[in-house]
């Protein structure tokens, strides 16, 4: 089969590799019929040393179940399912708890793992029964963008939300306007946010920030990025910080603009090794919260909302191509051309 | 009137100064009938660069109110009262939200500010109606000491507790045995906690901890922490961490021994600019929350266990010292001779 792998930062190749198969009892064999680029894959675009054997990129995707192990039960061949980003058991602790990226029998796609990518014509995806996500739905073309974006971005953009405590009335702001950024827009105003404040500056991802909720634009960047939130909040700042980008200014800027008392959700993959501002944060008894986004617990709310079309998160995917297209689709995210890059397979 | 200054580190001192009065419509003057020396004092006590003017120290008290400006409306001469560490307005958004320690206009005694310390015959208090909290009963030597740690200690403990998360069935670690950490104790115990380990190692600190409710103790530090409390709860750590310290080791143990989702609570004054073990903290998805405690919201919530004797607090005041014995008492608690030190003043 064909997939995508990346070999060093800025080499990325659509490759012929051994077919995906069954090869543990609860695996699920799904046949991707669309898969994304993330944001987060940018980060190895950067800074991938160079690997011999490569790294098959790819975690997000929808597709059509095609083979199962003897011991999967809940997903059955020809099933239309969601994979999200990690997979796991469904039944540790962890699970039950709704924290499935911490299952202790876990792990997650694209990173290099046993598991393989999803930029890619299949995928085994382990432990099916408590990964995979049955939908309710046909392919459907009108739908599957939206659907598409519950295998992380929109989990994700949602996980910021509940982190940084956004409930109805609270003033937001949302940093970084990014597929996720946008989606925790989305969160947000779902939430019942009064005020979303996004911090962003590409005139394309702002105009649909705006149409998903977005208040208030700040474009200014550190210092002066604290002092409009300031303006616009009252003096205070926002009860609740969405941290979709993950640098260290980033992350300074968040705990910055949150009110006290407030909470600062983060999404953003930490690039920075000790969290700045720690002092700020204490005396001004701040939360910081979040992580990788446990999707899979979260798609059993968000989706009657994607099927209502009372949310579009679709959106964010700005633009399509197809599996030998992917490296342009990096390319074009990398320099900021595409929000967020769709993967066409054939159906 | 006479109070206790600090000139330097190492240098705290018992000295005539002129009488506090009342200067506002809006203060009080309260007669200091016991007061303490707070773990945080330690800090200057270590470390203050010289000062000609000295720092008034002390933010922990009860006492008689003796005055009150024309403007004080809740507060009478004659009440007995406690003193909360911050002074705040009662009026403020924040005051209204519980967090009185970011009164918009409110601050800290015992930092070298205008209101002065409580270490003491006597102290002016700012903001009077929204600071004090009348107590419903008289002095009576049996129940001043635990009354007493409602003004900081026992506050802050639970404070941390608050925000670690802790409730029913929880299991909890307690970093730190000084009089905040056995606070902690007692809070994660009234909360529910199922579990509670105090990592410490002076053996009469860890005997009130299992006193007050610890089940486990750790008396390694580090790793090696990390390591024993994860051997106690199953290899996943605890739902919720107490950090009472405030050192850069300290926070880098709680995340460490922080169940996956889990939270950390720090309540000791952060002597480190960032925040170490951000990665992890963010891969395991744990929340870091707390700050100065708003102390002043507890209270009322407290009170009741504390008259009706359920929980003790006042026993983590185990040395008494006239106003003279204090820089004695200082050492007493920098040389860990004595958990806390209460200041006896002629009632």
């Amino acid at each position: 089969m064909r997939a995508t792998v990346m070999y060093r930062a800025g080499n990325v190749r659509v490759e012929n590799v051994p077919d995906a198969t069954v090869v543990n009892p609860t695996d699920a064999l799904v046949r991707i019929t669309r898969a994304c680029i993330c944001g987060s894959d940018l980060w190895p675009y950067k800074e991938l040393e160079p690997t011999d054997t490569g790294r098959r990129m790819g975690h997000e995707a929808v597709g059509v179940v095609e083979d199962v192990g003897a011991d999967v039960r809940k997903v059955k061949k020809g099933d239309f399912v969601v994979m999200p980003f990690a997979y796991s058991d469904g039944t540790c602790a962890f699970c039950h708890e709704g924290l499935q990226t911490s299952c202790v029998h876990g792990g997650f796609f694209g990173i290099g793992g046993e598991a393989g990518g999803a930029q890619s014509e299949a995928v085994r995806v382990p432990l099916a029964d408590g990964t995979l996500f049955v939908l309710p739905v046909r392919e459907d073309d009108a739908l599957t963008r939206s659907l598409l974006t519950l295998s992380d971005v929109m989990g994700t953009g949602h996980h910021a939300a509940v982190a940084a405590k956004v409930g109805r009335g609270k003033k937001v702001a949302v940093i970084g306007d990014g597929a996720v950024g946008l989606c925790g827009v989305i969160a947000a105003k779902r939430l019942g946010a009064e005020q979303i404040i996004i911090l962003g500056r590409y005139p394309d991802r702002i105009a649909l920030a705006k149409a998903f909720g977005a208040t208030d634009v700040v474009s200014e960047r550190g210092e002066e990025a604290i002092e409009r939130v300031r303006q616009l909040t009252g003096g205070f700042g926002v009860h609740s910080v969405l941290e979709c980008v993950g640098t260290h200014q980033a992350m300074h800027t968040a705990i910055g603009i949150a009110r006290a008392g407030g909470a600062v959700g983060r999404v953003g993959v930490p690039h920075y090794e000790a969290m700045p501002a720690s002092e700020p944060a204490f005396y001004r008894n701040i939360t910081v919260s979040g992580g990788p986004a446990p999707v899979r617990a979260y798609i059993e709310e968000l989706l009657p909302d994607v099927l209502e079309g009372s949310i579009e998160p679709g959106r964010v995917l700005d633009r399509t191509v197809g599996l030998d297209g992917v490296p342009d689709g990096y390319r074009a995210m990398n320099d900021r051309e595409a929000i967020k890059v769709m993967i066409k397979l054939r159906a």
